[in-house]
């Protein structure tokens, strides 16, 4: 590490993180008040450890002035959904929004990784007022089933375990379990109008 | 309804809601601080509304002046967990705590119900502290894999739709939805061992 | 009332008070990371409630179609603070801020109200993301010190039970509390600069 | 330090005082929602940090293997209330709890201290559930009135940053402001009842 401080260098993200999961958590509470369809089902956020940033970075050589353009995911946000077909709608929100800029699009659902994972990626420009004066910062916002997110869970886990020589055994399971998640999303696809129309009338049925 | 103030009827029952999800949530963030594996996900909490209390007094023949007793689910927590394994160590940390305690058990994992519903319900009394004076309520704790949840969420609100008379294209697709739940919960079982070591050395791997 | 759907006509107010909120105190946790002198100590925010709306409109003449241009403290915001001096530096801070604009200020610190009310109101215009797009709406945040919002509380209530009547007696009485708050707020700016050097050293001193 | 492992030693203590504030800010909403004046008008808490402990116990000559019963205070919750009426009617609450035990009380209101430092304080023994069993630990519950607060948390920093020995001037001017304080809570008494009976008409006057 250089004589950087670093818990200030992540000040703007923190500010970032907590402002991007009030605004899309008020998006789902706003769309149920009006006894609309919510594609959110649970908002997440984290800002990237240090230690992540700085392997990241020597892994892409990105130069260590340049983390802030280079690393884009330092402020993280994930938005779970319970049909692959929220996942557009929520990315046309964020696309309309004024309050945030798109810089570009990873989509691993039409192109999923050759290890299983399925997951939309939007990187965005978003402007933290900071006491020291108005900041832009990037952040990355993932949007997944929670299937596709239960799944890729694991899978981050035993990559790191493993780095990258996961054993053929567990490479196949984990395969198999990629297929039970995308069955399972598939599945629920196939009924997703009757659900949709049934959850509507039935809007606060479940535990929140 | 009778005269009642129904909104004061649930105030000890929105206590304890609040307080087992602050005691749950803390249970899981104690082991992630000990560094040991959380079987907890995540936890919700509902207070059941007054008009589904008073339907299901009607339809159990519970009578009016005893549903504190009869109907036991008005103050609901749910724990979902990710792996099935998961479900008998939160069992036994509850039957082990001193603040609550067990009535009884239905466990719709072992006894699967016919439409596929999987799900480990723990019924306990627990005691709040009112304004009135102390005072024990009965609460349902529901015990779940990420899947059984996801399945069980969406079959609860078809059933709203179409009371007791699913169409049979539904019932049949539902079905498979579960089917497909159960494979998801058998792959994740049989790599488990490994994610739980895996997920030791990386704790903070995901998203909060 | 008329036709519109009060609870839909709130929404986008009740978003401006949740992000406001989270803005706020991000600002008092960022300073106090950087070990910086934080000038505000706690912030509250509410929606104003529809027959309050109403009550005011009538009272101050403003047409039904124009409560969202007409009454400005629909969203609320109070931000207390230590001391008298600390006020100017958050209006600084707001004045500097481009996720806001200010529209106006009412300082009633210099212009005390002839009760006895002291506080200093700035109404800005913020913009919103809604689930129908963007909108700007008008916010009133309220800077006090802790002195100040006590009496201000306190008065509040005793007009609303008397109107504009107010006996004499109590009247008298509360111009006397209006007195001991201001003489706090003065005993305190004495100390000031003693207490600043102190709270720097000493940051986590107080319960959170 | 010895060689224990301090994170881990204060679990079961961040605990309690998670519990502890969820349930009397309970208390509080229990008291509104019944239409009933709330003596409390809000509350924190916080966790003795190690150094502070540490600290304190070679002050008090607590030996290193009791600092469980020998530091009451490693718990803190801080109850705020209006009137130093209410302090009396919190304690009252606090002595009927079943689930938490009072062991003694330190009346600084009563026996103001020499400083001018005026709160009042219950130490409680209460029983947390943790991953490795039931536990009891110490609290320390302060109540005071929003002036005794304002003073008592300036006198603390000054006292840090001037040790025992605060310049005779400065020692004048916190006497002064404590009087200002005094002399605050003595006309907010005398109105008090004119005050309560309004606040009751006017729930909802205030930003929360």
């Amino acid at each position: 590490m250089d004589g950087r401080d670093w818990s200030k260098f992540l000040l703007p993200y923190e500010q970032a993180v907590e402002e991007l999961k009030v605004k899309f958590k008020n998006l789902r509470s706003e769309l149920k008040k009006r006894n609309e369809y919510s594609p959110i089902e649970f908002v997440t956020g984290r800002v990237k450890r240090i230690s992540s940033i700085l392997d990241k970075a020597q892994r892409l050589d990105v130069p260590m002035d340049q983390l802030e353009s280079g690393i884009e995911d330092i402020a993280g946000i994930r938005i779970m959904c319970q049909f692959v077909e929220d996942i557009k709608t929520i990315a046309d929100f964020i696309q309309e929004r004024e309050d945030m800029s798109v810089v570009y699009i990873k989509d691993y659902i039409k192109n999923k990784k050759e290890s299983g994972y399925r997951s939309y990626h939007i990187i965005v420009k978003y402007p933290v007022q900071t006491a020291l004066g108005s900041k832009e910062v990037l952040a990355e916002i993932q949007i997944r089933t929670l299937a596709m997110n239960f799944w890729a869970t694991i899978e981050h886990s035993l990559n790191y375990k493993y780095k990258q020589s996961l054993p053929d055994e567990l490479r196949m399971r984990l395969s198999k379990a990629a297929e039970a998640a995308f069955l399972l999303d598939e599945e629920m696809s196939s009924i997703r109008d009757e659900i949709m129309e049934s959850q509507q009338l039935f809007e606060d049925k479940s535990l929140i």
